[in-house]
């Protein structure tokens, strides 16, 4: 099988993916890959997400082929990504790929005998970082149902918030939508009687999980007082912890330029570290399950 | 030992390594590196060959230390070859050598404690591609005795064909030379009575295997016209396999960038992506022929 | 624990790790790193240093995510030094860190779960450096006690001789100091009654070990005679050979660009390419050391 899009996801695959996580959170060793081989290929730099599946490979007992910052000519002399995934597929059981454009995961797929997991193809899908990121509320909340979660940052060109969003719809979960007003969510993400503001402090008391993510303000507006006008709006502040419920989780994909201050790092709830140790345990967890029972080794 | 040329074999030789792929075919894990590390010393970029030894090593149990893409000025700051390869078989028991410099590889051997394996010296040799060539043919055929090889691309420049040639002629083999008039094979390696042309159909069919290379049209001429000529001539299309044997083999050692459309890729006898996994095997026999019995570990 | 410099080392750390070293060089396989994961985070390309820790990891048992060459932009897209390494603490169970910036393996310390090893920070520390060369000393000489080093090179500037005469300073050893007048070891170095010469003959009858770093000729003097003559006062020669003692130590960190002609690489007191050897046994011990004994696994 191959993992393309947070679409293929139904509420029991998402079950079956956080049992699997939990499992190989308790035993972090294990040989469901004993013997296989992964080919990480990246056409775009990800140290982060390259190096969470090279870990997970090797935690599970197999090897990584790591195929990093390449580009295209570099990789492939002009062949295409069709042929490059044919080759890599004589050499490696299972193939991560990171892409600029939307759709490689799935032109891959349609070629390959191993399976793809898609590590982020342009601006489409990342559908490994949305299981990690429902893990982890999961992980901090005990519960997916009954949340209010904030989304927060550039909500138009996220893929990390849709993706996320699309999960979420799966269970009885309540979203907040806090952006600049050029970079609102598009109004088919949202449901009826949903919140959209500009302003944190309107939902944040009562939000369960505070998604953060990038606003590249140096691309929206030049004045500097705007400028920072926005980083109050689009930043955590000390402030807006003060009034948001003890236990909320606040989460951040990384990497952060500024809107979370370190500051906020010790608070309890600062939870984008621990969220990047549950992507270990998903990754494992992804790794094992689409190269499935051993077939051989 | 140290894998340099295809001059070093002898037909004994090439028995021995075709049997050796033909295990590692069969038992695609061993312990034959158990304990050993390869260092895979790129200086120009090669993701096929690297990804391909990489992968045979990791499947003899071995270990790779990836050092790719390295241009002369970052491996070494200004060391000599000889000195990074006198360091690096401080660190590793075989090194894969691929250089943009004809002799590098000898070179290394000169002054290297651990085994040399040629991968590739600008437009010197490639031997483990001209074996997996080799093996592929046996393969797909079932002998290497009484067969017609057409040779089709430019067989001037290209360091594969005249590689694959040299070894052929240690069987009853007869070699057609198909090619631009200006990318000619050079005559020493044309035998008495073989055929020399421009045009694919006088020789496919009675091939009982087509090696297809790249030509680099836009090198040679500017004429729209005349591109799409030798596009024609030195392209194999589905005319060409409609009077093709019905067990020809199709090869090419990839990337391709034309020669072969991918509307033959479901044709039988299109054996480039099996060409691909044979290497794999290929690559197997040769790290475990050079590492010899173990000797520690 | 982390290994950030050479301040850190008592006498009894040094013999501990000479002791460690020794039994890595005997046992050339261990299993102390035995399902444990090295993160090599080269912020600057160092092949020589990276290849070193890859295969020390691997003979101990051990896996290692590479990242080398990323540049700051590639490897953290604007993000902290101290998000990256808290990142990659949760990948990995020990980091070997190179930076350019003095100060940053000191930084990351500070912020990681996992043990960080400088592997050179800028013109400040690379502490696993001045190990490998005491150690080669030991081996090479029996002891470190009573000797005399002589010190070559670019004296004001390199971050080797200074780490390396700090810990010879626990031993009873005498240093001199050869280097160009505008090159010369700051004055906190040295001690009483030590010679600082520009000219090798002046102490190399008496030396037991040569220690040759690299000058950088082109950067101080243009005029082609004076190059020539600093070329002859700072570079090894036969005649420099000839009159030294028959069992004297000629050592580098490599790479070397001219210091040491190839002419003297025969020589049996030509130590450099031993001391590689050395380092590969010395970071053995260091990463056996630092991941201490194993807590899960």
């Amino acid at each position: 099988m191959h993992l393309l899009s947070v679409d293929q996801f139904g509420k029991d695959d998402l079950e079956e993916y956080c049992a699997r996580a939990n499992y190989h959170r308790q035993s972090r060793q294990d040989t469901s890959a004993s013997g296989k081989i992964l080919a990480n290929l990246f056409y775009e730099p990800s140290t982060r997400t390259s190096s969470s599946f090279y870990s997970a490979m090797v935690r599970l007992g197999g090897h990584v082929i790591p195929i990093n910052e390449v580009d295209y000519s570099s990789v492939a002399k002009g062949e295409t990504l069709e042929d490059t995934i044919r080759t890599m597929a004589c050499y490696a059981d299972v193939i991560v790929l990171r892409h600029g454009e939307v759709g490689a995961a799935a032109r891959a797929a349609l070629v390959s005998q191993v399976p793809i997991i898609n590590g982020g193809d342009g601006v489409g899908e990342h559908p490994t970082q949305a299981l990690l990121d429902l893990y982890t509320i999961r992980q901090e909340l005990g519960t997916t149902d009954g949340l209010h979660v904030v989304m927060m940052g550039d909500l138009l060109h996220g893929r990390t918030v849709k993706s996320l969003a699309k999960l979420l719809r799966l269970y009885d979960v309540r979203i907040s939508w806090v952006s600049p007003d050029q970079l609102r969510i598009p109004e088919e993400f949202v449901r009826h009687g949903e919140t959209e503001t500009d302003d944190l402090f309107e939902v944040i008391m009562e939000a369960d999980v505070v998604y953060v993510t990038r606003v590249q303000k140096e691309r929206m507006i030049t004045s500097y007082d705007a400028r920072e006008q926005l980083t109050m709006n689009y930043s955590v502040t000390a402030t807006h912890m003060a009034v948001a419920k003890p236990d909320m989780v606040l989460m951040h994909p990384l990497p952060r330029v500024g809107e979370i201050p370190t500051s906020l790092d010790s608070d309890p709830r600062a939870a984008y570290f621990r969220q990047m140790s549950y992507g270990l345990f998903m990754r494992m967890a992804v790794l094992a399950k689409v190269l499935g029972p051993k077939t051989w080794g």
